[in-house]
């Protein structure tokens, strides 16, 4: 007994008719070439680098088409050195909204003061606490980073507390964070520089979730209230009065999921591009791709997307030298 | 020039030697097994299946040791035939509070009325969303349910501004929704009845998030407060003041990190099981494994954790078939 | 400019209308829930819980439909113990035909003497090195246990060559290995006892290929000859005789390739499950899903196929276990 | 009862100090930074990008050692634009002897008639089919391609089988092939030319071995033999005389267990870089990272080594830019 007949796919034979398929084939090897040649030449190489080859074509389309881009990301993209990719994207104005958890904050602000170092997957992690570490994959960050970040940042919270009345919303914050910075390789520098908006729809996790908690137990009167339903207006207006919009997504979770959920609202995105280590199996919607988008009108046409199956850092400075390339 | 040189392994033999190390074999098949026979069995098969053994006897230990078990799931885990699963574990009372996202809200309350239905990965997309329904991996849930949700959430949150006098955080809302409900296949419905809260670390995200973003738009004068800061302090209340902490993690995300980052606190979780089809390559917390935890002070002792790699729908039946055996 | 627009999915809405999905739900928690009771449920939970209900829908109509069963398995399948579960298979003639790498057929010996035992995955490997021990994932085999096996098979060699004139074909090599056997938990035991073949398409890798080498080297004047044309000719004799044709496959590689590369030349198997890890996103026959295999006469029908993505260790027991309930 | 023990990882604190660990930081964006430049970016980046950039120091390390350089791949490196990569890797004669599979073989020679098009993952493979296609990935192959090859495979086979008196070995068979070929971009016309022997562990898989099949039921008195015993003779001979010996293995299957299994033999490879999608946790050879195999003695430090995690399309051209950059 088999229940699940449901939309089964019938092709016309048209379809293969007349069109032209490209052909599979490598490139010719020589040093000096350009990472822009290469990635030219990955569309033609099939399986993922095909993939990341028509990623770059669709931000082009989103480029050239003047879309409204969110850039999307876990907070591992600026534990490792995406973090100074996406600054020197913020820096060019070639992203306009910022979609990301409270770890990418955290981090950034961090790394102002001292870089994390490069450690290894298989460190036996009893002695990398030992040592006065953490590990973020084979990243590895100090306690002390953790401390110095914390005396910054309850500083900084009393001072908002007090100018913005215990009432704020996260990108609001994250705003006036970011303009305190003085790191050019600091994205939030950038973005609060050139207006661009970072939104936070996961407000108060990790260190920053321990430190309003402290803070609140110690201003019981006046307790920090940190609104999530002003941030939602916020970053909606923005979606729903764009002309056209387009989400570069790297990574999943909540990051993702509030960009492509927020779009329904106008039927979906125009462009998307993913890239991301996901696993389609197990109904995730980190592991979801775009085609699973369109069902929602979280994406209009899948044409206009991408997936690049595969860690970020591999993928993201070939598709952001793309983008930089197209700067005059 | 090899830079990365920490923290390498360097052991003793006296590790192996007088050890006596488990033996790899099968089990007698036959007609009638019980899931508890088999999942006893699967401690020595090796590979993932021997993971599972492993969780259940570390799920043995909370539950022996008393530990105050916090569930964190992603939202597909509700989308799926686990909302029955862990509504059980609600109505018994073997798990203590929940983290996890709003999508898990919307699709538990959803559920009251319609079940979704098995579709396929494969499904045109586009064909899925001209039959008015959309797809999350295999499982396909219609418009019209979000609509009907969206009428029953626009009613209750206009009695809760009323009542709230538009200020709540979100593990007090959710707990409001959950009274309401009659069906006992939800978990809100138990987790209301059995004083379970349910933690949501990215409070507006999803249909919720387009449903305040409307309500405030229209009540301009008195907006919708949806307090972030509040729900952290609810949230570290109980992490603190638990006598031992266990943790439940089906999945990445939010849920996960919120839950292993607040134990930080304390020094770590007692106890930690993680089903996960994560990938620890991509430096994700969602795909980090335990070991990673015990850096950070999130897990105290790796040996009291299991990792668990594979889709949950897989797994999480039998785990929990295992905690309810122990029950007299 | 859009190249690949091949073979795009259109669907007739009828597709939808009238058909009765079935409802995603959970299932009643309770001890003494028998293993076929759980794999029964599992259908209506979405995700590879569905895929697993599936493929044991499948296998039914494999044992049904009468076909002939081949059992595709890489060695870990063998490393693990899931080598008990498969004899058993053999044991009561549930399978007809293997092929799997030389890898299976070395471990199922060794283990006839001492059981391998269980490690860890993150195992110092130097030290399991130093302690005279080799590791496959967490499973652990001793330096021994190879010597033994080195020892028992240059005699069963020289045996051989005498008896068979220098030449061979290994699926007739492993049969008379096979029949020397007395642990009833080896495969090999029942392949021979119940004319099972054993195919192996990479006949002369790992350890067995390092024995032949030497063997070779010493007897330079009539070498061993392991004729692969004569393996390919029993093998295709069996697939192209047989009424019907069921694969079940454990993982991928060559085991997995040449049972399906072979049925094309019948137009496909009838039926087929395949357990896997491997993912579609590199176009590795490995990660290649039923589906592609359409495409190739390799299978029928996708309907007549299950794919069921995870570690077979977690899901190859509970489709083993409804095999054997359906025995009277 | 927590019996396994076995090998915990201890280290003295005296690693981390003194040491001076790398920091993590991205690079400067810019049109026109060579793929070079960008490699060498990788390595500060963190995760896989700076496996990716240690696996080119690797690489460096084999070319300044003067390594025996094995290249081992599975055959969806040839279905995709790879080959022409190779088959410049063996024009330079930057690799020395190369490990296969069959697949590899056929569709090396059918891309000097035409080439595979570029089609989608998730095309519906029932249309595929009818439109006389065949589905590797999102790579397409046309049937008449097949038999062409087949037409083209007979007569060689039969020229083959009167010139060697019926008895050959693959690696042989393959030269005498690759000599044929005029096609500058198939990497077998090169190994034929420059004497770099491609071995085939898995002889007779798949197209070739139905050839064969049908081949020898047509001769049956005397049937083409085709002996896996003289290939292993060929390639341990050079894995055993070689003074220092290094793997590049794109893939998993039996290429890469054939490689370092038959390393064990000089007690490991000096040099290895994997390149895979392989997951570690299901024990599977093809999952295996290098660490597993120095306590097999297949690998000889952990140092000397890198694992990639992702599709070889996406970095493995990269790998290649680096090694033809230090041609002078």
């Amino acid at each position: 007994m088999e229940k699940n007949v449901s939309f089964k796919r019938k092709i016309s034979s048209r379809a293969i008719r007349g069109s032209a398929l490209l052909p599979i084939r490598g490139f010719k090897l020589g040093p000096g070439t350009t990472a822009e040649e290469l990635l030219a030449a990955y569309s033609s190489i099939g399986f993922q680098a095909s993939h990341l080859g028509k990623a770059a074509e669709v931000v082009k389309r989103m480029q050239d088409g003047k879309a409204t881009i969110f850039l999307a990301f876990t907070s591992n993209m600026v534990s490792c050195g995406l973090r100074e990719i996406i600054a020197q994207l913020c820096e060019r104005k070639l992203v306009h909204a910022i979609i990301t958890s409270t770890g990418s904050i955290e981090e950034d602000v961090m790394k102002c003061s001292a870089p994390f170092v490069l450690g290894s997957f298989t460190a036996d992690d009893i002695e990398v606490k030992a040592n006065g570490m953490n590990r973020i994959g084979n990243i590895f960050v100090k306690d002390e980073q953790y401390a110095d970040f914390e005396k910054l940042h309850l500083a900084f919270m009393e001072e908002m507390h007090a100018k913005h009345k215990g009432k704020m919303c996260m990108s609001e914050y994250v705003k006036e964070l970011g303009a305190r910075l003085t790191d050019k390789n600091s994205f939030l520098y950038w973005c609060s520089r050139n207006s661009i908006p970072v939104f936070l729809p996961g407000p108060l996790d990790g260190a920053m979730g321990d430190h309003f908690y402290f803070f609140n137990k110690s201003h019981a009167k006046q307790p920090f209230v940190i609104d999530a339903a002003e941030e939602v207006r916020r970053f909606y207006d923005i979606m729903l009065l764009a002309d056209s919009t387009a989400g570069i997504i790297l990574g999943g979770g909540i990051a993702k999921h509030h960009l492509i959920g927020a779009a329904i609202l106008r039927n979906g995105l125009d462009y998307a591009v993913y890239l991301s280590t996901g696993t389609e199996g197990d109904g995730s919607l980190s592991g979801a791709r775009p085609r699973e988008a369109v069902s929602w009108n979280k994406l209009k046409r899948e044409e206009d997307s991408a997936f690049v199956e595969g860690d970020a850092t591999l993928t993201f400075p070939l598709l952001v030298l793309s983008m930089v390339s197209r700067e005059k």
